[in-house]
């Protein structure tokens, strides 16, 4: 049986009518509409020689036995967020599907083909993205979870047990992972790089590191009538300077930074601003270019903080180091995609992925992203030409015909 | 009877221990507190040969009669914001009830001299600020206050009703400026510029002409992962360097401009600013310069907006014309202050005053500054040193003794 990529994409609007609405797809994690894609799912392997599993995380994993014990993963998730679209997370899952029969028809292969769908990847009812495969590589602190509530007030461990989850057993799913060798994930670019240079389909280098702080500028409120310009302690103008000047920061290093809010007080018309708050986002795919980046900014913020006679604080909301891909996993998929459609980008993921938690687990990892139109996702307008997702399929295709005697060799 | 400046700051006092507290002063208009500190005044003046009213709006005048029916009016506000100084608006009451003894002292003077209270100068209640003198120049619309409400839900007109105030009669106080012809009013500074230079006293020389807008830039949320910096469309970016475009051109133009007030959205630290709502808040005693600084701005964000691949649009919250006071009682103003104590400076009002009504009116009007402490206002931390506090007297004093003349004169 040859690869049929049609079939994935009819299969995505088989889930989408499934368990989506108006409003967009709405398979959030721990409720009844993810089961009803999952048993979708589970419908569909069942036509396979395949083995499936639920792992203590909720982790799904679909097993080909080949003929060693080295496994080959192919992961997604079938999880969307509120009104998400109709491929973030799943088109990893079906398109997997479809290379595992592929893979299947062709009778036992040389390494074991693993399709696993994790658990929780949006993080979208409880905050905490990457459930599942931060539990598989050990990263997850059970501790930090405990007390998370949804916006109903249901606490997540309520939520886990209707699905058999513990989260003080979560991390036994780790064993799962003992047998890797490889992890491939496709997934839409949920950015415009792609489609800017009119590419169907790119190489992810890895995630992005990323640092996140708040930032705090105090100077004097005042009369905005009653204050000369030359008198004035004025936050947001310190503020404002950084926020141009990280984007030149940016730039410089290659990376990106991003000032997402910005608070004033006391916030009214008449008032120089007495006290400026900002968040930045700072993301690099090298984790000294990262650091460097976050020095310049420091250094600006002081620096505009002693121009306009104002201080300046920060504090660290979230830091997480680059992940980088594997190298040799990196030119397979970039020979893949040649032979897919003859061109080719390399790119980094500034979102964090699933993948990147294998990645952390000491697996080889890859990931191959199709463009996304517009760069829009988290949002029912996310789409992707139909023959972009037809080329995405037959690329993860060919990797995977790739890895698995590049696991044998090894 | 000599001028006894001290004896205004014992009084000064004295009002603060009968309607202040722990937080400040609480002679908000239209409230128990308030009135208790105009019946303090009312037992003052009960002691001068001067009839006392109450018109139409609530303003209360104590007149002096002169051997002619020409007025000099004395004037400020004994209602204060909630938690206020225990300067702003009595100062000039009280200052002026000791000038007014002096010249009582004296005999009939030579044209009729009254002391004005005006009523609800701050609008702290409902709101709405210079309402008794807005009443007597004409400028009030009565149905811009009609649906006004405190926060408690209490209609300004019932509030009022318990005054013997009515909206639709209100605006008949005007008779009180018919044979008015000439407006002094002393106030501390509520800005920093006297201090900075080291000064007691100040001439003012008109009210600020305001024009205040809202100004949104709206560009294209985006994930702050994926999206390049050459890709974004920030509407961040564009306000940033609106906000400090617009010092330059209040540096520019010699006036003041402010950004007080910044909001983004989807404003979260995860994502490139889609639109950024900004205040804009620009004054100039010169008609002229304020219409050049509301068109460099306009110019400057549609220029921020185009680089920034970005639309803007403004909408006009509020605009006053600068009310410039009158040139001979600035000569006069600045020669008793010279004569007071020896120096002196001319500057803008950035608030608005009572006086910026009265002169609306056609009367002539003058005001004279003295230092505030730290610029502090409408807070208990407000403060003039004493010595200054009997210098403002004596300014004020000499001043009305120049002003009897001139108006006989003219």
């Amino acid at each position: 049986m040859t690869l049929q990529p049609q079939r994935t994409i009819d299969e995505l609007k088989e889930l989408r009518a499934l368990t989506g609405n108006a409003d967009g797809e709405q398979r959030v994690a721990w409720t009844a509409t993810w089961q009803k894609g999952r048993d979708w799912l589970r419908a569909k392997l069942d036509q396979l020689p395949v083995e499936v599993v639920t792992d203590e995380a909720g982790n799904v994993w679909a097993t080909l036995r080949g003929e060693s014990e080295k496994e080959m993963l192919i992961g997604g998730h079938m999880d969307s967020v509120p009104n998400g679209g109709w491929l973030d997370g799943c088109l990893n899952v079906v398109a997997g599907l479809e290379v595992l029969r592929r893979i299947a028809s062709e009778g036992k292969p040389p390494v074991t083909v693993r399709l696993v769908d994790w658990a929780d990847e949006e993080g979208a009812r409880f905050g905490r993205s990457l459930f599942g495969s931060s539990a598989a590589s050990g990263t997850m602190n059970p501790d930090d979870l405990r007390n998370l509530v949804d916006k109903e007030g249901i606490k997540l461990t309520d939520a886990l047990a209707k699905y058999n989850v513990n989260l003080d057993t979560a991390k036994q799913s780790s064993k799962q992972l003992k047998n890797a060798k490889a992890y491939l994930e496709l997934h839409i670019e949920q950015g415009p790089v792609l489609e800017s240079m009119k590419l169907p389909l790119g190489v992810v280098l890895g995630t992005f590191g990323v640092e996140r702080h708040a930032i705090r500028f105090v100077g004097q409120s005042a009369h905005a009538g009653s204050t000369p310009m030359n008198q004035r302690r004025d936050a947001f103008g310190a503020a404002a300077k950084l926020g141009l000047e990280i984007r030149e920061i940016a730039k410089r290093n290659g990376g990106v930074c991003t000032v997402g809010r910005v608070e004033t007080k006391p916030g009214i018309v008449t008032a120089v601003v007495g006290q400026c708050d900002i968040t930045l986002d700072q993301r690099h795919l090298d984790a000294a270019a990262l650091a460097t980046m976050l020095q310049e900014a420091k250094d600006a913020s002081e620096r505009f903080a002693a121009e306009e006679n104002v201080t300046v604080s920060w504090s660290r909301l979230w830091q997480i180091h680059p992940i980088p891909f594997n190298p040799e996993l990196i030119e397979m998929c970039d020979a893949a995609i040649m032979e897919t459609c003859g061109t080719v980008h390399r790119l980094p993921s500034g979102p964090l992925h699933d993948a990147a938690e294998v990645a952390r687990a000491g697996v080889p990892t890859i990931m191959l992203f199709v463009q996304s139109l517009r760069g829009l996702s988290h949002a029912k307008e996310e789409d992707t030409k139909e023959e972009h997702l037809a080329l995405c399929v037959q690329a993860l295709d060919k990797l995977a015909s790739k890895t698995m005697p590049w696991i044998l060799a090894r």
